[in-house]
C-alpha cells in the first residue's frame, strides 16, 4: 500500500474538479489530507467525500503549503499564475489546463500510452485536450503495430466541454423549446446548442482551424513520440451532454485488417470494442456516459483509399470528464505515487 | 410560359410529400390538375395548396390516368409497385425512393450537376439520397476544377431523415427528459436519440459499411460520371429537426488553394458560401433548415495531407427535406417542362 499523499484540487467545483473528487474515491487513491481549493466566489461550499463533508477554500499562492500532489482543473490564467507556487512548495501538479501541455519541460500524459514521461516532470504534468485523449486511446495501440502517419478526424463533442455552464445552457435551451418559453441567450456557447450544431471549438488560427482542432495534431506527437503525424480534426459541438465521439479514419505504414485491429483494441488498456454490426452494436455517447473506458467499433476497411495505402475508419465515444479529463488526471497522479 | 402539366405526388402525407406541394406552389411550378395520392391510411385528409384545399385518394395502379409528371415520395415497396403502371399511363415518374437509383436506365440527377441526364429518362428519373446531394453540390463544383479523386466524409444527419415520426420523436424524448416523464419507447430509431447519437444509417452490408455510407460512393460515381471516384463515408444520426451537416475532406488530381475553392463555390448553383471564421460565421443546421440552399464554410487546406496530395477540408449544411429531397424532384421536373 503506498504511503497516504496530501492532495489539492484547484478548481474542486467545476464540472471536471468534482468529478477528480469522486475519482479519487472510486479509485481508493491513498490520500491523506484533502485540500479542495477554488474561486473566491466559490469558497465556503461544502463538497462531500468518502461520507465526509469538506470545506472548498480560496485558492491562493499559500493554499499549497504540505500538499505532495495538485489536481489542477482550473483555466488557463488561474493554472499559470497558481501552479508555479505549488511546484516551489514541493508539490508535483497534474494539470488539466492546456497552458502547460506543450511546454518542452512538461511531459503530456496519457497513461495507457506514454506512462513512462510522467518520470522527467520537474513539477508539472500535463494532461492532454479531451478529444485528444479519447481519439488517441485508441489510434495508440495500432499505431505500436502499423504505424500511423496520418489521421483524418470529426468529432461529436458534447456539451461538458464547456463545464457545467455548457451542461446545464443546453438543458436550458431543451426546456424553452418544450415548454415554449423565450429562448436563453447563449453564454457557454457562441450559439444555441439545442437542435443545432456549431462547427467551432476555440480560436481560429491563420489557416482556418481552430484551437481544438489542432491540440490533437499537435498534442499527439508529443504523447505518441512521433513528430511526424499529421492530424486533420474538425471539432463540432453537437447537443449532448457528456461523452465525446469521433469518427477517425488512420493511414498506417503497414497494412492491418479490421480483424487485427479488433484483436488489438481488445487487448488494448482503457479501450472496450464493441462492434458487432449485425446486432446493432456499437458505441454511443448516452451508453458511454459516466464510465471511464473509451468505447470502440464501427472498424472497417477505408474504401476510399487508394492503391497501397493502409487505410482503417472507426467510431469511438468517451466520457468527456471523465477519460477525457478527471480520470486521466488520477490516473497520472497514480504513476506519481 | 411552359403549358401547365397534370401532376401527382405520391406519398404526399409524409414530410417529403409534403414538402413537395409547398416548392410546386413556392416556386410557381404550372401545375395543371394536382393529384395528392397516399396510403388507404392516409387518404381522406385534406391538405393545403395555394389557399385551396385538396383531398388525398388512395395511390392505386389506376392513380396516374392522365397525369404527365409523378413526383415519388413513398417507400421503396410503393415505388417499385406502382410508378411502373404511372410509366404505362404515360407519366414521367421523378422518385425519391431508393428502388431505382442505381438502374442503369434510370438517371440519377443533381440538377446543379448533371441536368442533362434527364434527357434520357424512360419515364422514372431518380433523386439521389439525402446526404449524397447536400455533400455533392459542394465537391462537383471543385471536382470540375481540381478532378476530386478520394472523399473522406462524416455526416451529422437529423431526425428528419426518418420522416415527421423521426422529428416527432426527438421531439418527444425530449419532453420527456424536461418533464421528466418515462422515455417513450424508441420506433423511429434503434436507440434513443435525444442527448445521443446513433452512428448507424441503413442496414450494414458485408465490410461494416451501411446501405446510407455506400450511397455517396455508389450515387456520386453516377451523378459526377466518374466510376473512379471513391467514398468512404461514417453517417451518424444526430438530435436535431431537418438539417444535415458534413465535414468532408476532398484529395484531388490538381492543386486547389481555399481561397481558389471558396472563388468556384461563390459562383456555383445552389451554394452559399459563409465562411468568416473572424466574425464566428459558418453554416450551421439551426441557420439552414427550411432553406434550398446548400450552405459550406470552414474551408481550408487539409493539414494531413502527405507531400504531393491535394487536399482541401470543409463543412456544409443542407435541409433534408428540402434540398436533401423534395427540393431537388421539383428541380427536376422543372428540368422536365
Amino acid at each position: 500500500m503506498p504511503e497516504p499523499k496530501n492532495v489539492a484540487i484547484l478548481g474542486a467545483t467545476g464540472a471536471v474538479g468534482a468529478q477528480m473528487l469522486q475519482c479519487l474515491e472510486e479509485r481508493d487513491f491513498p490520500v491523506g489530507e484533502l485540500r479542495l481549493l477554488a474561486s473566491k466566489r466559490s469558497a465556503g461550499t461544502d463538497m462531500c467525500w468518502n461520507g465526509r463533508l469538506l470545506r472548498v477554500t480560496e485558492a491562493t499562492p499559500e493554499s499549497f503549503e504540505g500538499v505532495d500532489i495538485v489536481l489542477g482543473a482550473a483555466t488557463n490564467p488561474v493554472a499559470e499564475a497558481l501552479l508555479p507556487h505549488a511546484v516551489a512548495a514541493g508539490a508535483v501538479c497534474v494539470d488539466n489546463s492546456s497552458a502547460f501541455r506543450l511546454d518542452p519541460e512538461v511531459p503530456l500524459v496519457v497513461p495507457e500510452i506514454n506512462p513512462e514521461d510522467v518520470a522527467w516532470n520537474h513539477g508539472i504534468v500535463a494532461n492532454p485536450n479531451c478529444a485528444t485523449i479519447i481519439g488517441l486511446v485508441c489510434v495508440a495501440p495500432l499505431s505500436r503495430v502499423a504505424g500511423a502517419r496520418r489521421i483524418v478526424c470529426s468529432t461529436y463533442q458534447a456539451a461538458s466541454g464547456a463545464g457545467l455552464p455548457g451542461i446545464e445552457e443546453l438543458e436550458a435551451e431543451n426546456q424553452a423549446i418544450v415548454e415554449g418559453t423565450p429562448m436563453p441567450e447563449p453564454r457557454a456557447f457562441a450559439y444555441q446548442l439545442a437542435y443545432n450544431l456549431i462547427p467551432q471549438i476555440g480560436g481560429f488560427d491563420g489557416i482556418g482551424y481552430t484551437s481544438e482542432e489542432m491540440k490533437m495534431q499537435n498534442e499527439g506527437c508529443k504523447i505518441m513520440h512521433d513528430p511526424d503525424l499529421r492530424v486533420n480534426c474538425t471539432c463540432v459541438r453537437v447537443p449532448i451532454a457528456r461523452s465525446h465521439s469521433e469518427s477517425i479514419t488512420v493511414e498506417f505504414e503497414r497494412p492491418i485488417t479490421p480483424d487485427e485491429a479488433r484483436d488489438v483494441l481488445r487487448q488494448a488498456p482503457g479501450v472496450r470494442v464493441v462492434d458487432d454490426p449485425a446486432g446493432q452494436l456499437y458505441p454511443m455517447p448516452l451508453a458511454t456516459s459516466d464510465q471511464d473506458l473509451v468505447y470502440v467499433g464501427r472498424i472497417r476497411e477505408d474504401v476510399s483509399a487508394p492503391e497501397g495505402v493502409n487505410s482503417l475508419t472507426f467510431w469511438c465515444c468517451g466520457d468527456q470528464i471523465r477519460k477525457g479529463a478527471a480520470t486521466n488526471a488520477v490516473q497520472i497522479a497514480e504513476l506519481l505515487l
